[in-house]
């Protein structure tokens, strides 16, 4: 059996979906998490000076996208077919599409800066929610394919994120979405780790 | 055999990869490209209200990179196990970073705004050039596995976009880079694409 140790900050972040990605196949694995102070020390350790990542028998791997998508094959949780695959793919790059406009707002220092980048991320919230609600309803309950696929952990891992970024319920007005991410979260493996996994402030 | 369709702007930008990888493919497609000026009478029909988009058989596929990856598949671009395909997912979504961060700046329209984020694209940029030069330096030439693949693909394309938006060749500097530019741009359909293509602004 390969062994594998997530490398990543204690937050949730992009790590979380990759997290429950693990939990949820059943592969044992090391949940590293570095304090935010020590890493300096450990940047340039990794492949493009960023995490998450994920080591496998030693090696280094980057890029929460890439990841997920290895760990979803293992899973079983990224469509019948390439095109099925292809859908999931197109999902997973929008959700990231959302999630980043709000990450550059919520992390910008200067005010006035901060205040634009908002103003925009705000007014593609919706619009993104809007048709993540529809296609969740019109695939059965799920985001491609009516059954569960590595974009459903993606959305129900985002959660932690967004909630605070967002310092509500992203899914709130958005009942298909909302019940996607309870069913996920609700999986007996990810349930298990939430249960159990660190308080984290984001 | 199925019909391919690509929509996209008049532009290189993110649709030249997959006119790149099309044509490479041997698989023959409608090049549709849709004027600036016709852009909102459009945009209410693309999935996620962006381009490109890849119809096939009329239906239609979203999202850059997912429609890369398919299309990889087809032509064998996509490295020989799992591993391979992670770091060749790895390699592009790092190369999408650097490639946003200078794209926002481009773009911004706010002239305080807009220096703030070309200070960030172009403090980031040789980490990024640094980075894949030593990558394509260690793996013979190619950027994942020592062979083609759709990494290589992805960079020979943003060779466009990017020497506009740097007013020069992103890879002077970079000897294994240009190299590899040069070869995906010399394969064979690629090369007769780029010699019949509609000269484009960006």
């Amino acid at each position: 059996m390969p062994t594998y140790k997530l490398i990543y900050f204690d937050v949730t972040g992009l790590g979380e979906s990759i997290r429950f990605l693990l939990n949820h196949c059943g592969i044992k694995f090391e949940d590293t998490r570095i304090a935010i102070d020590d890493w300096p020390k450990h940047k340039s350790d990794m492949p493009m000076g960023q995490m998450p990542v994920l080591e496998i028998d030693g090696k280094r791997y980057h890029q929460s996208r890439a990841i997920g998508r290895f760990l979803a094959k293992k899973g079983n949780l990224y469509g019948a077919d390439d095109f099925e695959a292809m859908e999931i793919d197109a999902t997973i790059d929008s959700m990231d599409d959302i999630r980043l406009a709000l990450s550059q707002y919520y992390w910008e220092k200067d005010a006035a800066f901060k205040e634009k980048l908002k103003e925009t991320a705000f007014q593609k919230l919706p619009y993104y929610l809007d048709k993540f609600e529809a296609q969740v309803k019109k695939n059965g309950g799920y985001f491609v394919g009516g059954k569960l696929s590595w974009a459903d952990f993606l959305w129900a891992a985002y959660f932690d994120y967004l909630s605070f970024v967002l310092a509500g319920d992203p899914n709130k007005d958005h009942p298909e979405l909302k019940k996607l991410v309870e069913k996920v979260r609700g999986l007996p493996n990810v349930k298990a780790y939430i249960e159990k996994r660190p308080t984290t402030q984001l």
